[in-house]
């Protein structure tokens, strides 16, 4: 058995999305070891039921539990509603999801208590956003609006593009009229058209993503409890494994265009049998 | 048991659209009864690769056996074009697909042997309608276009919108500048969506939705098998069952939008188990 402070954190996400937060942690804690799981096969999670989402990301913990995580970070806006808090009494580790620490920039950041929530449909549905920014900063007005388009317009890769900019428009159409002055962007692949959300929104507006808050919370987590890697992993030829439930090279190809490195290596396991 | 004229057929799709099917076979053999099964847990199979759309229909397929149906219909381009074969040598029971009705009749429709097709990553990936069409006209022109914004815009329900309109400008330009004379509809999601296809496409392009052929096909080799159904179930109360691996309510409300009466229950399973 390695020593705790050199196990790995897992990192998972309904697919390609929760790669924006593990490029998070890798700037933040470059210390750090990760086991990136992506669940390919049954991704998207937005549009899914709690149930769903719960079964689901149970198998994905069981699963990083045999890759022996120190900790595991719910790199998925829908996954981080629906599933951490049953997680959170099931699992003896330390788990944390991108929400609160969204929510919690963004309370603090916001101007004039009126903030927008962009996210997929199952996260707005559950309103976490909105009740623990409320939780936080009574009074605040949230407005939550689903944009489901924008994780297919990302996948096709129509980051910069006339239709993209369409779609924003429409759905970003009543968080104008309201003048939200703070817009989370609550689903991990939205900062990979934050361009094209900042042009429609405007200037003025602040742009929240929870993956920069949720890297910083994890090195405070790790460090208060004593799981912080000293710096092992500078040894290790390969600090981060990647592991997806479907279609390898399609995920590898995604993987390149976001992070700061070439994935050498991606496998694929089969998730239902966790 | 119950005789084997009076057994449903089975119809399975990733979720909703092969409803679009389901609702063909209602009209061409109205004395049928239908099993549908939509998996809404882990759609959209279009990006997935063939060894996971193989496991899960073969599932879909178990769980079909244990409602006693005669036959099967995948109502789903994609598992029809990677499943089809593989569930055919390992099932007993008349199978059949999507792909080889449309690319029949499209074969024959077209005036000049210029067929475009639009479908799935996967489904175009495989090549299938191209192959199989050239095996029955040889020399026939086929061009293949993925179009995988059609799925999400068909479930936000933007069917005629000025976006899905742009979006079809994008996805058919290849196809009207080689002067596609007939145009297959190779999802089933895309009928939805027909009358932009057609503002865009033009008119003097044929439109082949492979839905009408496939009920003429199924009625056909029902009655080649001596299976189909001399009327029995007009006593029945429920001739049309629906099973969903996700969010029931949600699939009940698309559902009531695209069949011609309003579906009173449907029954949530855990795929997984099968």
């Amino acid at each position: 058995m390695i020593p705790v402070r050199e196990a790995p954190i897992g990192v998972f996400d309904s697919g390609v999305g929760g790669l924006t937060v593990a490029r998070e942690i890798m700037r933040q804690i470059p210390k750090e070891r990760i086991v990136y799981f992506g669940d390919t096969a049954r991704v998207p999670y937005g549009t899914k039921s709690q149930d769903t989402v719960i079964r689901y990301s149970r198998q994905i913990a069981r699963f990083l539990r045999t890759r022996n995580v120190k900790a595991i970070v719910i790199a998925c806006n829908t996954a981080s509603a629906y599933a951490l808090e049953t997680l959170k009494e099931e699992l003896e580790l330390p788990i944390m999801g991108v929400v609160k620490p969204g929510a919690r920039v963004a309370a603090r950041a916001s101007t004039g208590g009126n903030i927008g929530v962009i996210a997929t449909e199952a996260t707005v549905g559950s309103h976490i956003y909105r009740d623990y920014i409320q939780s936080l900063r009574p009074g605040a007005r949230v407005c939550e609006k689903a944009c489901p388009l924008f994780v297919s317009l990302v996948e096709e890769g129509w980051l910069k593009d006339p239709v993209t900019e369409a779609v924003a428009e429409r759905y970003l159409q009543e968080m104008k009229e309201r003048r939200v002055d703070t817009l989370i962007l609550g689903c991990t692949h939205y900062p990979l058209i934050r361009s094209t959300v900042r042009k429609v929104i405007g200037e003025e507006v602040t742009l929240v993503n929870p993956a920069y808050e949720t890297a910083i919370e994890l090195r405070e987590l790790l460090r208060r409890e004593g799981m912080d890697n000293q710096g092992h992993n500078k040894t290790e030829e390969n600090p981060y494994e990647f592991f997806v439930s479907d279609a390898a090279e399609r995920f590898k190809a995604f993987a390149n265009s976001i992070l700061p490195f070439d994935i050498t290596s991606t496998r694929q396991i089969n998730i239902e049998e966790y």
